[in-house]
């Protein structure tokens, strides 16, 4: 018998060396991101490489140094901001993260000229930690958030005047979220928004008194531990109920409360967006429990009147709602992107310019883009020369390009980004000045991520991060060579995203690992540039990971991804087997070397995925999965199976605790942190009761009392498990020569 | 480079078959206990194999069936009793286990003559569900716990009267053991203790008003889990308050509280032991929480009053609390184990005779026995003969064996169970007929159990079960061989078992594995019959596995004992070390394949071996382990460890946490039950925190919402685990061909 020994070796006459975890967290491999943000029309705050907080004009070409770096060390500054007449800084120090974007944190504030500082306390409290700090839109304006509840000063110097008085820690929520409204509704962690002019300010009351309450075990820290209850609507069960006011800040404070369209009174609601068009006047979108109408009013905040501008109903569900319309100064006239049906590929999102006529509630609609790809984000509408700004998926699902369109005539449209470093610059956002003269536009990838300042009427441009430190560092290292193909299926090609080893060679066989890691309406294959522990197993291990954007993802159309409508976890993870079955046909797949890694909804198509194959996948690790949608967030599943009913066949058979017995046979890493606040570690234990009940092999990694988040040090632990489980399980192994006909498999 | 294959192959022309797993579930497989116990002095009740309840008359040679095994699959009885007058059985169903000991259960009563049946309930309860319930010593007596309140009914059919009325669920116990008492002080979840007549009932009153709690996670088993909290003092905690009263339950009943000795007022003491001597006095051991002064009182229930008949106290920690006296009729003798200096491994227990002089409290003591071996129990006192019965290590101390000595004279004594089938049975336990004529015999080991009714005047026996089906089983099956040998240590010999495959060569080469499985005062290296999932590994994979009683073990005399007083973990954990490297001198051990297991205490020291050990063992598994003793229970951590003092060195020094990169490079499964009440996943969690902390690898089993002692399904589960982790990591590799040196390594 001979044996054949395949060691990796080094690419012979290359010099550059593999990628490993340790890298991932050295500083020159870590994206800076410059957080820059307009002040002024040609003026921007952003912080550079070296920390040093800058204000640049650009008009002039001019820099100024406005917080030294020296200054975010001695105050140990975790966090900062600047008040709108740039004579202070508020600080964060202390800050512990709560949910996705929510954390707790204490404040000081800092006089940048006298170098003075003081603590942000509310009234008769010491060392106060906050939910939230934050200047406003004039001069000194602060607010901040306490025990839920908004306490707002019109100075720095001057008192603190409580504007809510109903709030209750873990049940009654002033302008911040519960976590319901911050997870899955606004998605972020503010439900506060200021007038344009600071004057007013619109807050949520969100109250949870009804909803139920889930328990965080905690086991460490302590001699005692004690855990943690915090309200969580699971499917089905009673949702937070939610008022919307405006306080008047100003003179004798007054807050009035914005009624919900008539048709929502008395029912489940959630208010998913508010976005001021006026001093006085803002939009707000209401949309019902079920997820499927929807109503845009404005809303007289003097009088707490709205009145419905747009209505939208789905015999599905309604996506984007947290969309920002986009209005004209008078208010006459707004933009909106809204699904218009393109072909083959069903509905498109689209912007639409709704302009009124005789009634504030009649609109004339005007579709100014169409085609077979999607408008991501409306930036900015500049009436003056009838120019509206926007993101979109033309030419690519994957890519984010500029465009401004004008909205009269023909609606002619111009790729602003396109011809924009190309080589590394496909995937965009943008930020706009506030007259529409200047644009920052932050580059996400293919290449490493770049912030540009760019002028909207000349060729004028100023780099305020090119990181090129990470570009000098990926030089010498051995980077992933991605590629990316479409999966032809039956009704839909899909896409695939395949990152090959840098000296791929098709004679060679590789092990191949497929990525399922974005919930519906999510996007995996796109041009987003990201370097993790994926990467570090193609540089490395030469390793094949492969990502595949099947039924129910995103920005391919609303056909696509209403595919998974009342059926999670069927056709979305067919889509990820077929591609896996398309890929095995490749001849450098060695088919006996197929694993899979999920996170979230991800490790719930992971688990589901074990399930419908036999021995397709020679390994699986599935992190923080949802095992029961009847045990996840009500505004989640309930907007793809609906309300559950008593023994409900969609909950039941979207499951992962049903048949287990599947899994008996697989070999499958379960991966959870045990104060999981989102996922709980409730879905990892029923399923390892379910996996013990029927003798199933099953290994483990916990993290001990973290979130769905993990701390750094935990999320190292956790890259280096995973590329040791993959590359242990992926590796070549000592095999017997081929002399024999291998089976084919199906 | 050649390449050889050793796969295990069946020894040739044997047509055993290997043990696996599954085979250890079979009925065939499982040892019975017939639970005999004495009706009369020639009677026995028991249950046989098929299930039926019998009484048997030895000196007749009579048998009866009481209860027919139909009765207990009619009424799904999971355990059984029958009332003094044998006419009423009490059958317990829904029984689910709580601590170690205790459980809960639904009752019914069961006229065994009418096949009437009633629940037993609680006056104005339906449905109840008991903590305890069981005949008294005469007639139909009854008492049942529920509530933490005792019920007494003196006969089946009249009222139930409530005996105390301070019962608390979680906080006040009556007649019942909190989770302490239970686990480290009385080792059984009963505080109460009949008169010989049935005439009074002795019952502690344990009161954990000020003992924290702790707080058992829930994860499954509905939508929104709650947690569960029960107390449990910690090392340095408040310990629960204890009141020992007798209640008189003949005409009014009255309590009366006994009255701990003077020394002990006003300060934190154990009840240990309570047993009647009359109608009217019962003994009682009152122990200092320090566990090192312990006083024997014998107390009028009359009054109260309470005289010391006899005081121990120890500079370390005083063992065998528990040990029932032995009284003479009038009381004026009694008989009590005592440790005895005995030259080189220091104190042993021996028999002492307290007889009493002039005073109550002045004994005249003589020794009835003594040498370098230990009397493990004392059965009974024959007044008549001047016979003593008792247990002893005498020969080894892997043995228990039936002696009689004589109270007077030279103290003869004489083996009764030496010669009595040696080759199977070394291990004896024994239970006396009330006059002392008959004894029933439990051999526990080496081979098959079995029970046996002996005349103590003549030779008759009986066979009560011989668990013949077992002995079939077993003679198909590759069974270990058992070999005893002792490590030689400075010292101390080291007594360590050695299970060798059955088709043992002392050519070939064998993976190690290393069991570690007992607290201090344990034994691993015994006669004792087992079989386990290390049986399987011995069987079917060709391990060798061992066991070794290091420093701190019981039975070889108290200076081995006392070893580990203030140093857990050091010099215990040295002498399983020392054990390997003794082992790896063997020709037939491969060095290579080392691993270790160990569960609770064995846990902590497995975890601590690795910790002062460097790739000595390729892999470990530690199931529920103690890690840090300052979490674990009072009464444990400070018989060892003394009170914790503020930054206390031997707690630390004695704690898993502490270095734990020391275990980074370790191949290292953790097993734990994430409800486990007697070591808390706290222990696991706080020792992953560490790992992740310091990048190091482990693996993980969890049982979700299992407790220390996990359900047959789960049980079964880890035993699949276990086996498939330790036949992985031990099994010959494919290896080159010894053409190279090997290196020596130390």
């Amino acid at each position: 018998m001979s044996v054949v020994v395949l060691t990796p070796v080094e690419v012979p006459g290359s010099s550059k060396s593999r990628l490993s975890v340790t890298d991932l967290y050295k500083p020159e491999f870590s994206v800076h991101d410059p957080e820059a943000t307009w002040i002024s029309d040609s003026e921007v705050v952003y912080r550079n490489r070296d920390g040093h907080v800058i204000k640049f004009n650009f008009a002039l070409n001019e820099t100024e140094v406005i917080l030294s770096n020296s200054t975010f060390v001695a105050f140990k500054v975790a966090k900062y901001s600047l008040s709108a007449d740039l004579k202070y800084a508020l600080f964060a120090y202390d800050v512990k993260q709560m949910y996705r974007y929510s954390y707790t944190a204490s404040y000081i504030v800092y006089n940048i000229y006298t170098r003075e500082v003081w603590e942000l306390n509310p009234p008769e409290v010491q060392n106060a930690v906050l939910q939230h700090a934050a200047w406003g839109r004039q001069g000194q304006q602060l607010i901040y958030i306490f025990e839920n509840n908004i306490y707002y000063q019109s100075d720095v110097r001057s008192i603190s005047l409580r504007i809510t008085s109903s709030g209750m820690e873990g049940v009654i929520f002033n302008g911040l979220a519960d976590w319901l409204y911050e997870e899955e509704i606004l998605r972020s962690h503010l439900a506060h928004w200021w007038s344009p002019d600071g004057e007013r300010l619109a807050f949520l009351t969100i109250d949870d008194t009804l909803v139920p309450n889930m328990a965080l075990a905690q086991f460490t820290g302590s001699t005692y531990p004690r855990g943690l209850q915090y309200p969580y609507p699971m499917a089905g069960q009673t949702n937070p109920a939610v008022k919307l006011s405006v306080v008047n800040l100003f003179g004798a404070t007054h807050t009035q409360e914005l009624q919900p369209p008539d048709q929502f009174r008395h029912r489940d609601f959630y208010v998913t967006m508010v976005k001021w068009i006026s001093k006085t006047k803002t939009s707000v979108r209401w949309l019902n429990r079920a997820q499927n109408i929807s109503i845009l009013t404005v809303c007289d905040t003097t009088t707490g009147a709205c009145v419905t501008r747009h209505e939208e109903s789905s015999e599905l569900w309604l996506s984007k709602q947290n969309q920002e319309p986009v209005f004209s100064k008078d208010g006459n006239r707004f933009f909106l992107t809204v699904p218009v049906k393109q072909g083959g590929r069903g509905e498109f999102h689209h912007i639409a310019m709704f302009t009124t006529q005789f009634r504030a509630d009649q609109n004339e609609v005007r579709h100014l883009t169409s085609g077979n790809w999607e408008v991501t984000k409306i930036i900015a509408y500049d009436e003056n020369t009838d120019n509206l700004y926007f993101l979109s998926t033309e030419g690519s699902p994957r890519r984010r390009q500029l465009f401004s369109v004008k909205t009269v005539g023909l609606f002619p449209r111009r790729c602003l980004t396109c011809e924009l470093n190309k080589a590394h610059c496909l995937y965009f956002d943008a930020d706009i000045s506030p007259t529409n003269q200047h644009i920052i536009l932050h580059c996400k990838g293919p290449g490493a991520p770049t912030v540009i300042l760019h002028s909207l009427n000349n060729s004028n441009y100023y780099i305020l991060e090119n990181n090129s430190l990470l570009k000098a560092a990926l030089k010498y290292k051995r980077i992933q060579l991605t590629d990316f193909r479409t999966v032809p299926m039956e009704h839909f090609d899909l896409p695939l995203k395949i990152s090959y080893p840098p000296d791929f060679s098709d004679s060679r066989h590789y092990g191949l690992l497929l990525l399922v890691d974005s919930a519906p309406g999510g996007q995996a294959v796109s041009d987003y540039f990201s370097l993790s522990w994926d990467s570090v197993l193609v540089s490395s291990d030469n390793i094949i990971v492969a990502r595949l954007d099947g039924r129910g993802s995103g920005f391919q159309g609303q056909r696509i991804l209403h595919e998974v409508h009342q059926r999670l976890g069927t056709v979305d993870v067919q889509d990820q087997i077929a591609a896996i079955e398309y890929m095995m046909k490749f001849p450098y797949i060695d088919r006996t070397r197929i694993a899979v890694f999920g996170k979230g909804y991800g490790a719930y198509m992971t688990l589901m995925m074990l399930k419908s194959t036999d021995s397709l996948f020679k390994c699986a690790c599935a992190m923080s999965p949802v095992t029961d949608w009847k045990l996840y967030a009500s505004a989640f599943s309930e907007r793809y199976l609906g309300m559950p009913l008593r023994d409900d066949s969609r909950y039941q058979f979207s499951s992962v605790l049903q048949n287990v017995q599947a899994l008996r046979e697989q070999t499958l890493m379960l991966v959870h942190g045990t104060a999981d606040a989102n996922i709980h570690f409730q879905h990892t234990a029923e399923l390892v009761k379910n996996l013990v009940k029927v003798g199933a092999n099953y290994s483990m990694q916990i993290y001990p009392d973290e979130g769905h988040f993990l701390s750094q040090q935990s999320r190292q632990h956790l890259y280096a498990t995973l590329t040791s489980f993959y590359r242990e399980c992926l590796k070549e192994e000592l095999l017997p020569l081929p002399d024999e006909e291998e089976e084919e498999e199906e």
